[in-house]
């Protein structure tokens, strides 16, 4: 019935599409890949920045007479910035959610429908859940940035030129994040006109 | 025909709603409402982050025989962040945003109706600006934490013990804007539902 009806209107050489019932199978393979791609990038993100932890030995002169050089160490901590801590949660929350949601998205490529309910619901987690990973990651790059720059106007001083690979994984980690963003708004993207699709025109 | 059909329904002890072509009336109203809401969000907190230049004069000793005291004024400008630049050009795009979207959702409550291509194209638009602006709250919001507390591990020192406006103004227009990114998460919740109850069940 929809085929022909299909045929028809192309036929006619009108654009418009005929109403489908549900969106192709190929949405709910991309839905699962994305979702696998999501955990992936939060996973990385989680584990390269809580790798970062980094231990240096400064030469320090001590104001002795003669003046003696002394040696101090210093660790820098992602634990030490209340930004890393909260880039860490939201990251975390993100890989488990989409665990769940995974699961969700395999079982409905295998019962080939996912609830209309269920569906919406989704959007709507994945998009709370974009807001959380994106304030994270502008939050995380904020410090990250002033690390990398510093800022003379508050005589904040860098800190990357003394921590390199501090620094390198705080970056890697904040990029890998900003991907999880972009992969969630593809998902978002996908599930609307997959909900669109379900709407009689 | 929908009215007797509920009720029939109602009547059986069944949970399931029946299918309405459209969402209620008060969803477009609420629609108008919020993305007014939005734009007066994004406006207020460009202009409380725009006026939030502080010029403070403070005595500093110079290394004279005898030491004198001589006046320095400094100013604590919004542009000397990056963080807060990228604040105040993401506010200022969601607020032209909300503007078009406004008139868009007007538009959509007197004629009755908006096209199920359009609704979807602006859920996508308003998660789009949600990144951006749940984003720039994160970015803003990680340097304001920064001048309120400074951070000892770095020795960054804080700068809202001697920048009292400024601080006002910054801590100000974050918290206005964290409202708009929470008004964007209730617009989009609202047109997913819209979308929706398009669905036949």
């Amino acid at each position: 019935m929809g085929e022909t009806e299909t045929q028809a209107v192309l036929h006619h050489g009108e654009k418009r599409a005929t109403a489908a019932p549900e969106a192709p199978r190929s949405f709910a393979v991309a839905d699962v890949v994305l979702r696998f791609l999501l955990f992936a990038a939060a996973v990385i993100s989680v584990l390269v920045m809580v790798t970062s932890n980094e231990k240096k030995t400064f030469s320090v002169p001590l104001p002795t007479n003669p003046i003696t050089l002394t040696e101090v160490t210093r660790t820098s901590k992602w634990r030490y910035s209340p930004a890393f801590v909260y880039f860490v949660v939201a990251l975390s929350v993100a890989g488990i959610y989409s665990i769940i949601t995974f699961l969700l998205a395999l079982l409905a490529l295998m019962k080939r429908s996912m609830p209309t309910k269920l569906l919406s619901h989704i959007i709507i987690m994945d998009v709370l859940l974009l807001g959380i990973v994106s304030a994270a990651t502008g939050t995380a790059g904020a410090v990250g940035y002033l690390g990398l720059k510093g800022n003379t106007h508050t005589s904040w001083a860098k800190i990357c030129n003394r921590y390199h690979k501090f620094c390198r994984h705080i970056g890697g980690s904040i990029v890998v994040s900003l991907i999880a963003s972009v992969i969630l708004v593809f998902l978002v993207l996908l599930n609307i006109y997959a909900l669109s699709k379900r709407i009689p025109k």
